[in-house]
């Protein structure tokens, strides 16, 4: 069946009428752009997803990459695949002219990597991990280390991992063990166990760029102690040819669930005697340096969600209209044709319920992703600053409400299909299994939970969650002089006080009740707040639609079908954030008493 | 990792303090059983899974059913697994001596049936379908019809299965195709396709005996012009022996995402002429009799998902009990030792979550089994009568709830094992894939929806949601008295009357109102009813729990265990059915409203 990767009206809809991103051409740092040069760039990005990934989507899913004496076998389509990426200038489109990039926007980045996802999944992570690697040492690496590493990287020679996770410390990176030592002449040497690296090897470029985290011998304990690593797979040259082999092996792949286009790997450092490192930045300060690449990761995994969602409705809505099947139960004739099943109230359901999730989540992503171009290349120091404050705000909120309403959205896409969903004729089941990692990787969902109750939310005089609040007031004082959207900015300017009484008890209980309690509800206040954040930008998108409708646009069916996802987002969804901020205010501690013998 | 498949301790619970099981052997049918011989059934069962399914449950997993020269090749082991069901006398339990059963009570079955499925996923179906099958035939079918399929059957040395599904045709019976006519002689032949066949072809037996939904010549359109066929794979002669082969043939196998363990098959009925069919009762009359496997099959499917996610909890938990990893927020030194992930509340929360849907869901279905026992057994006519309306409207609860909360649960257990939850070294990602088809066979969740408010709530003046609630009363009545349960028996008597009020407020509108309108959201009434019955199986489940801790009952942490879940569900899960209550009343018409172009 055909069906669409992602809807190019909706696309148009989110970047030019309700984020205008045109606006952007005007900042130095994009003047050579223009609706015309973003649009060419979408577009060569849906050629390449269509021409290259496509066609194997549901190959590489089901040939996952082999582990055969010690090297990475894949699937041989993969390599063209990426290597056209990486020629069509999309593997780090937003990177400055002179290092290869296009300098895009990252709001346009963000469409032209959801396009490859959506037909590629995992697959296009070799490029996007790569490029966040090149941020991270542009950022904090020494001018030697950007023109030896990062260069290479950019034209798409060599690839780029993040390598934290350890087996014995998950999502607790105080208890990193890898270690790093000075030899005599001063370099450092590097030997550990990581797991679960992305991409953490295969053959398609010559060379791998590992950042690594590791614990200098004699440095202190926890994440105070953690040092940031290059540590490559093959070391190179003074003249950047590439030498010998570095100690750093491939010990295993996983087999996971879904995500199967990229490699998830174990990899050993310093079996025979140490891995060749080179410190990033200062000793004890690679927390602090990773969270760079970390945080651009996380609004990655938010997107990656949020594209496999509105993907997966885009396929279950072309196969609603298709499929015959079954009457209205008003009607009582046996003879009459069977209606389509886009017909039936409860297909309608859990197509408007994918729509509200999926294109409420790509327009959070989409949004953070204006956030950090607005860091960057904002006219003021201000407003810079203020970007910043709010997108660090809201990177645990872009990270997790895409993966939970994504994997939410891919179970009703499923459903549409019926027992056609649940094999592998159609992609679905497949978006659903590679959905179901967001929650997880780059920090999970209690993770997150807590990053934003305990320090996102007080950080700076709370004034992230501020930003966010003079942000829906604007949306909610704009709407409410609209009729038939007044109910709607009603109902948000309630829910926004709602969860600033919320905000402020927790604050407060902050101070007076034992932490652990506090923060036991942690998952909740984050649901609420991811509500909060996407009923506002629901209202946003139907401010626009109904300005539209009153200006007599020519597609007005569209504009219809976003008021009515605004509608039902605010009917059917929106009503249980009193569940969860009742719940919050109590401060219940029903988890926190369970006793371990008690289960 | 080791971990229990169930919890002993729980069955045992569940079986002889919450439904007084051993009250049954009181009746004439079970007069030879005691807790001795069910308990010995059970022990038995969870000796055949683990001896002879656990082992390959991962394999069968990876290595599905392969389509090969018109057969089925499938991992060799599945074979010897499948007969220790049969030797063990556990592929029909409940069947009556004469014909090799046990004469179990279904309730027991479940149990047994349960260890098997924790154990061997959806290659213990090749046994309860031709279970189900037999019973079918048993109430239907003529003695000659008994004698000759039933019997092979029951012996196990022949498989039946439910043939229903049509490539045009899923969830609409009313537009099956398959046709069937009289020849010469008065012999019925058959034709048609049929898809989603489970056990629909293999070589674990050696004949196949498909129950097969057909319309004869000449019969009326929709659903009344139904008839119920024998089609076995080789006919039968006259002395039982196995004659030419049928003309039945495997079209086609299904990759599914889970439930690898049994054939899903596309089926072609004669191709080459007709295929000999035996019809079943009357013409026209296939509908009816089908639904004494569908309702049968459909708790089949709640008591299978609601195994998966006791199983996956049983999992989840046993991982986080020696899983050592951070630190609670309270503690600030990074040098002390990482607790087990059970320490911290989100895990406790996870796992909590997953006791109360698991649990729930399990006692639920258990439960409905022994009201499937009392419809047979009962002293009385009217008890019987009783127990009969009452199973015909949880039925839809039955099937719905725990396939809607037992994937919710499997996704909890793969977020406590975090990215080790995500690959197949450990069962639960599974455990999820597995789950997600309960919600779609024996009809979807949308479809259960229309029948429990359509057709099950008001049926015999509304008798069915009746008896539900005088059950209610009584369980409330005895916790008003229990100072530590009073307030849950008033929260459970308050949504008692709200969901009344709401059944109510439905009912009128199906006179004055349109009915597709009516039944629009009719899933949120299947999820508000599946709640209240939860809840008040949890209460029911507490007031047992409290009442053995008055008495200094020996393992009070597993009572208290009970308390905690108990609460769980009150005060996280229970809020939310005021939500769904005023959804349904306003008849919100949002989803009907939205126009296939709006999309």
């Amino acid at each position: 069946m055909q069906a669409p990767l992602l809807s190019e009206r909706d696309l148009a809809f989110m970047l030019y009428e309700l984020l205008d991103t045109e606006a952007l051409c005007e900042r130095p740092r994009y003047r050579d752009h223009n609706r015309e040069t973003f649009d060419a760039a979408i577009e060569t990005a849906r050629k390449v997803a269509e021409k290259y990934f496509l066609p194997i989507r549901q190959t590489m899913d089901q040939h996952q990459p082999t582990f055969e004496e010690g090297r990475v076998q894949m699937l041989a389509e993969i390599k063209p695949a990426v290597q056209a990426i990486i020629e069509a200038g999309l593997a780090c489109p937003t990177a400055d002219y002179e290092t290869g990039g296009m300098q895009l926007p990252a709001v346009v980045a963000s469409v032209t990597g959801a396009y490859l996802s959506a037909a590629g999944s995992t697959a296009v992570g070799y490029c996007s991990l790569t490029n966040a690697n090149c941020n991270l040492i542009e950022a904090h690496g020494t001018p030697e280390q950007i023109a030896r590493w990062v260069a290479p990287m950019r034209e798409g020679r060599w690839a780029g991992t993040m390598a934290m996770t350890e087996p014995g410390a998950g999502s607790s990176m105080a208890d990193l063990t890898t270690r790093a030592w000075r030899e005599a002449d001063g370099s450092y040497r590097l030997a550990g166990n990581k797991i679960f690296i992305s991409g953490g090897d295969h053959e398609l470029t010559d060379n791998i760029v590992h950042l690594v985290l590791a614990r200098v011998k004699g440095a202190p304990a926890g994440i105070k102690g953690v040092s940031l690593f290059i540590v490559p797979k093959f070391l190179v040259n003074e003249d950047g040819s590439l030498g010998e082999r570095n100690d750093v092996h491939l010990a295993g792949l996983f087999h996971k669930m879904g995500g199967r286009g990229q490699t998830s790997c174990a990899l050993s450092f310093g079996e025979q005697g140490g891995a060749v490192a080179y410190l990033v930045g200062e000793e004890n300060q690679g927390i602090r340096y990773m969270f760079h690449m970390m945080n651009e990761a996380r609004i990655m995994v938010g997107t990656a969600a949020a594209t496999t969602a509105v993907t997966g409705y885009q396929y279950s809505l072309a196969y609603a209209k298709e499929r015959p099947q079954g009457r209205l139960p008003s009607s009582k004739d046996p003879m009459s044709k069977p209606v389509n099943i886009i017909e039936h109230a409860d297909v309608r359901r859990m197509l408007l319920a994918q729509k509200a999730y999926a294109e409420g989540a790509f327009a959070l992503c989409l949004y953070g992703a204006q956030l950090a171009d607005d860091e960057r290349t904002a006219e003021t120091e201000q407003a810079r600053a203020d970007a910043h404050t709010l997108l660090d705000f809201l990177t645990p909120v872009i990270k997790s409400w895409p993966s939970e309403y994504g994997p939410r959205a891919n179970s009703l896409a499923i459903q549409v299909l019926g027992g056609h969903g649940y094999i592998n004729e159609h992609p679905v089941e497949m978006f659903y299994r590679d959905n179901r990692l967001n929650a997880i990787h780059e920090g999970t969902y209690g993770v997150q939970a807590i990053d934003l109750l305990a320090r996102k939310l007080p950080m700076n005089k709370v004034a992230g969650f501020r930003a966010l609040l003079a942000q829906i007031d604007t949306t909610v004082a704009s709407a409410a002089s609209v009729s038939s959207l007044a109910p709607y900015a009603g109902q948000l300017q309630q829910l926004a006080a709602r969860v600033q009484q919320t905000a402020t008890r927790l604050l407060t209980a902050m101070g007076d009740t034992p932490i652990d309690a506090v923060l036991a509800n942690a998952t909740y206040f984050l649901d609420l707040m991811g509500h909060l954040v996407v009923a506002w930008l629901w209202l946003k998108q139907g401010c626009v639609a109904q300005a539209a409708l009153d200006n007599s646009a020519n597609d007005a069916d569209f504009y219809r079908g976003k008021l009515q996802a605004l509608q039902f987002f605010y009917r059917y969804e929106l009503p249980q954030t009193a569940v969860w901020a009742e719940l919050l205010d109590t401060i219940d501690t029903t988890t926190l008493d369970m006793q371990e013998n008690w289960f």
